[in-house]
């Protein structure tokens, strides 16, 4: 019975670790179809966001099975709640960066960022890449620890969020409200991306050492 | 035993209607706060809002503490489970609403909402209030059938936070940056207030039915 319980365990892991794989494609290919107007890329990210929803249901479906059928306690239990969450997380992970991939898709063939932010975004978008492909591993290998890593980047994306603001309310941003309604989104969703990358990680963190650390 | 866990879920129940209610008051408070500049009324939204999370946290706790030791399966287990996904969203409502107070509060004594726009977050608000306390009710007595009301609602929510970017985005809209960056962050704040009503709903509607209608 252990033995089942602990390839159940397994697959679930590998379904969010599935989820966390889909979510890096689609967060690379929309930072770089933002940044350089690729609409071939955007579509991509979108189509691929598109399905984000299902695996998270199919997930969650998959856990409320196991709960079922091996009425798991302590750890056991806290690991399947959490999967759970970590899953909603990763969805709205996946919908957040197809959101930036929509924005540059309505903009096409124009860009969705003034030169003013064009390095301020590239380096949210960097930033965003690298939590995705951090959280992937974390939970591929829960052993890892990229706590402080993710704390830091999470940090620099909230500071350069804050700066877009700095740049479009200075007196010398001339650029039309289009340009000003786009990066405002697109800064509020890369800085909520980063966010539920620092909640996975704290969740994970808490399933390793059992101490909870909510960091929302 | 089985008495105890009614008991139990009565008590998850009731600690999900008072996450709602506080929702309601967070968003209520807001939008008056919003429309109006009233400062007072900001402080008070954001200080509920504060305290929604932990409200969250304990409530999952104790859904925690009843899985492990009931054991449920089938309909008990889903219900459990849905708990946890709404405290998820309840609380994200309170974030949402306590986000569109600190716009309020950030642009006192000035007003967050330039003229051309006071009637549709007028309405935004109202529609939002108006989720809010059918959510309330609907988790106090799930036999109610708001459903249609939510899903028109939740459609005019969208319909006016599209109104509001055509406004922003139209040749004779001539208000600043700061306005533009407002409007455009209130109105993504109204929007998803308003779909995590309708991700609650389905999933109450799933209970009662039995027939998962996703929605998202």
């Amino acid at each position: 019975m252990r033995e089942v319980f602990q390839s159940q365990l397994h697959e679930v892991q590998t379904r969010l670790v599935e989820i966390a794989e889909d979510a890096t494609r689609i967060i690379e290919k929309a930072t770089t179809a933002f940044n350089t107007s690729d609409v071939a890329l955007a579509d991509e990210a979108i189509a691929i966001a598109d399905q984000t929803g299902e695996k998270a249901l199919a997930l969650d479906e998959l856990v409320i099975r196991i709960l079922a059928r091996q009425s798991p306690v302590a750890r056991d239990l806290r690991i399947l709640v959490s999967a759970l969450r970590i899953s909603a997380s990763l969805e709205r992970m996946g919908a957040l960066a197809g959101h930036i991939a929509a924005i540059a898709r309505f903009r096409f063939p124009g860009s969705a960022v003034p030169s003013a932010l064009t390095s301020t975004f590239e380096e949210m978008g960097q930033l965003d890449i690298e939590l995705a492909r951090k959280v992937t591993k974390l939970l591929a290998n829960t052993d890892v620890d990229f706590a402080r890593e993710i704390q830091a980047q999470d940090e620099r994306v909230d500071a350069l969020h804050r700066h877009v603001f700095d740049v479009v309310l200075a007196d010398d941003w001339k650029e039309n409200a289009m340009f000003t309604v786009d990066v405002t989104l697109a800064s509020r969703y890369h800085e909520r991306f980063a966010d539920h990358v620092v909640d996975i990680s704290s969740k994970v963190s808490y399933l390793t050492t059992g101490a909870w650390h909510e960091t929302e």
